[in-house]
């Protein structure tokens, strides 16, 4: 049997790939205008053949987050690989077997115990690993700030003992809390200008800083043009999520994950659709409840994609999901039916995503063309 | 290499096979004394291993929340399985397909419309499907509450057409939001009360209700005894979290589920530890963010399992965790360097095991004694 919409098990993770096609079209547009070179961050995406579709180069540079995915991304072809997590001495060994795979691989780190440790292993293994140093900008992850300045000096010569100072990289998490262009641009402008003030502290002391990358999806998206800048990341821009559309980075007709579900209950009465998708399929992800526009555990669409703006998804349980019409709005809840499919956005789509063993690929007619398995675990 | 909790990589799920062994035991204590019988809800632990461990006998009643859980534990011997997820007409084909497997599935339903459907199709594939009819005690869920006794008989009567009414089913829900042994028996001794109130509609109507069955785990615990009902369901009973230690069946050291984690990053001027344990590897869930003691993403504990109660996972990123001294603890943070192994204990057991592809099973004097999968998907 060919698997079509109508016939999918419910719940399951639905992508649009023209969706998501577009949305890669739009962020290279902007890195071109920024003349800027883009390494996406495949936390999102978790799929090597999703990724291949993406990127047909595979000398493209690529982010990571955990060293499964840099094997499995790595394996397929692509070389070039960042695992943005600050290290541990006990993944060092693994690290090292991943560069003599022929991985590329570098590594993150905020301090000076792991600069001896990675300098002392690169010396041990004859291979000088390139380190990334953390910049924090706003003070919403680790790495160094302004105050740290002389540190990052001393952490970069302790690296270059026998590894080798690969860079600098600052993440503007703090940008997740905006939702004006202009707030947004000001974040970017922020995150571009502290990381080059701290990549002078190094030029300063004589010491070379070949890599300065920056990024997070919404300050990714602002127009900006800063010179010194070598790389921006970014992962939920190829899904976007409500979250995203909530900063103002996208429209929720963007977003080109969801998931499917099937109408199990109808309680006009108490005014709840109950749906067969719980935190399980939907995750427990709360995002956009700090947002102006609180959506919930997510939007509802119908089976096509369709939103229903003032429907979302209230609570869920386990393997369930109750749907109302949005506090506040006068309006009737719609009669639909037990059996009824429906879609739901995502909060967050690499929440949700992850909740998955992968995906249901649509294309624009949502005729159902692939299934991408996703990469599990670490 | 045999693998030891030295040399585990981290993020990973760590489970206490003597401290689930005792809070079975304890559970099994109490059914006896309240002389009912259990049907264990399998949704938090999803491993056949897991369940071959610790249910000897297949003869074991058993709950699940999918139709693929069904599968695998009946495969495994196990035939006596409730669904107790309402049904859609979409995955009747599947129930039937299970039910001729040799498996003897219960599903459930709370509609006229649905209770036509399964008479219908029990008619037409000549096997009267046993099903449940869900009761709402507490409005925390679906199912049909006093108001609706008329319509309780109603679908009971279309249910019997060409199906079975196998039994009426309860889940006190809003016992979560109890903390006191006193509430939580009324909450129990009402649950039991309001099922057996509904079940002698059936039997003022002439209508056969051979099962009734109520549970949730708080409830499960309260000291009550009440005729009448038949058994009596429980999940989270077996791994217990920081959710249930704060409703008070409970205590910390009951919980035998952790995430075992890294040290990666040391904060002192902001006072923060950074882990290698984000919302992938915790769950987001915040469940005992209302409750009166808040754990945030988590209570630390040393790799060995002793709790550090004051230190709690404050935020959680993708793959990181931000460790902090509890809110309005006038404590130092202490000096826990990069590389230094931690477990966190989960808000909820059931979403922080969803997480995983499986469960490295510790003996009491913490060895690796065993690798159990999860169930993964639909």
């Amino acid at each position: 049997m060919t698997t079509t919409l109508a016939n999918l098990k419910t719940p399951c993770l639905l992508l649009d790939q023209d969706k998501m096609r577009a949305n890669q079209d739009r962020m290279n547009e902007i890195m071109e205008k920024r003349s800027v070179s883009l390494r996406p961050h495949l936390k999102t995406l978790k799929s090597v053949e999703a990724a291949r579709y993406l990127f047909k180069d595979v000398k493209q540079p690529i982010t990571v987050s955990t060293l499964k995915e840099a094997r499995e991304f790595g394996r397929t072809g692509f070389k070039d690989i960042l695992y943005a997590v600050a290290m541990t001495p006990q993944k060092l060994d693994e690290v090292i077997a991943l560069r003599r795979d022929g991985i590329d691989l570098k590594i993150l780190i905020d301090s000076e115990g792991m600069a001896d440790v990675i300098s002392q292993k690169s010396l041990a293994e004859a291979m000088p690993i390139p380190t990334f140093i953390e910049i924090d900008v706003d003070g919403h992850r680790a790495g160094f700030s302004f105050a740290d300045g002389d540190r990052l000096v001393d952490v970069a010569r302790r690296l270059n003992r026998h590894a080798q100072l690969h860079g600098i990289m600052a993440h503007a998490g703090e940008s997740y809390h905006l939702d004006s262009a202009e707030d947004l641009r000001e974040a970017a402008l922020d995150e571009a200008n502290k990381t080059l003030h701290m990549a002078k502290k190094l030029y300063d002391a004589g010491i070379d800083c070949p890599h300065i990358s920056i990024g997070s999806t919404p300050t990714a998206h602002a127009d900006i043009k800063v010179g010194g800048i070598t790389e921006v990341r970014a992962g939920v821009y190829l899904f976007f999520d409500l979250v995203q559309a909530g900063i103002g980075v996208c429209s929720k007709t963007d977003i080109a994950l969801s998931v499917l579900t099937t109408v199990n209950g109808y309680h006009e009465r108490r005014g709840q659709i109950f749906i067969d998708a719980g935190w399980m399929a939907l995750s427990g992800d709360q995002g956009t409840g700090g947002q102006k526009i609180n959506q919930y555990y997510g939007v509802v669409c119908d089976e096509y994609g369709n939103i229903w703006p003032d429907l979302v998804v209230r609570n869920v349980n386990q393997e369930h999901g109750i749907i109302i019409v949005r506090p506040g709005v006068e309006k009737k809840l719609p009669y639909l039916p037990i059996g009824t499919r429906l879609r739901i956005l995502p909060n967050h789509a690499c929440a949700t995503a992850a909740q998955h063993e992968g995906y249901h690929v649509l294309n624009s007619d949502n005729a159902v063309v692939n299934y991408w398995p996703r990469i599990k675990g670490w």
